[in-house]
């Protein structure tokens, strides 16, 4: 059956992000649905946000478009240009090459769920608020292409 | 803002489908989210299914991926091996060139809404059902590949 039972994926909280910036995340739990569903024109999280956490440091992606789908709870999209509740049923679009950062906080006392669909080619992106990019190959480095120390297993 | 204003982009319940196809459809209201977001990745319909209205006619892509979260509401998946009742937060994934076709029927007393998001190239694809295919160039024919009669403007 092609519904995707969800409870049969395991949730993960990993995040590459180098100390400081991993820990705004680590109430992120996060789904990939599309392995498990055989999808590969795009790629799909189902995520849940604990109070405090963030769906990411503010980003954006050079060659990836993504969209996203509120399912429950509330949580707030921060952009360049503001601050916009996301309630559920909201949707919210990134075209890829847009450098207008974005991600999502919940400020909110329960948990928030949200659908984030990906797709394009990893091709880099960068971080509007801190000292940090993603290069092509997955490396998080300084903003003057230096790495950042090595996370030990 | 990549919020989408979801009421600024008009609703339609066009189809191609020839007759009697398309009475089916007619109670499906959608919206094109991509081309006003800006996303060419892959392509995202919002729709709005009325009580008795269809999603499509049971179908396959051979070169599509689809994925389908489900909003309000509650709808039927209807695919070769049963009925599955869909209901808010639940999701469906139809990997391309999987012959088990699927649609999604309202048979409830009230409207239900979902997202779909489509990936990939149509590359054409089927239908369970009925004596209908679809071509990579988007017509409507026959599973002989003899032409429907055009439909008046």
């Amino acid at each position: 059956m092609p519904k995707i039972d969800l409870d049969s994926i395991q949730q993960a909280n990993r995040t590459g992000y180098p100390a400081p910036f991993d820990k705004d995340v680590h109430g992120r739990w996060y789904r990939r649905l599309a392995p498990t569903s055989g999808l590969t024109d795009f790629g799909v999280s189902h995520v849940r946000l604990e109070p405090g956490a963030w769906s990411s440091q503010r980003h954006w992606h050079n060659g990836e478009d993504e969209f996203l789908v509120m399912l429950e709870g509330e949580a707030v999209l921060v952009e360049d240009d503001g601050r916009t509740l996301l309630k559920p049923g909201d949707c919210a679009a990134w075209p890829k090459g847009s450098t207008n950062g974005h991600h999502i906080c919940n400020e909110s006392d329960r948990d928030c769920l949200f659908v984030v669909v990906g797709g394009g080619t990893n091709t880099g992106g960068g971080y509007s608020d801190i000292d940090l990019m993603f290069t092509p190959d997955g490396k998080y480095v300084h903003k003057d292409g230096s790495p950042y120390p090595q996370r030990s297993a």
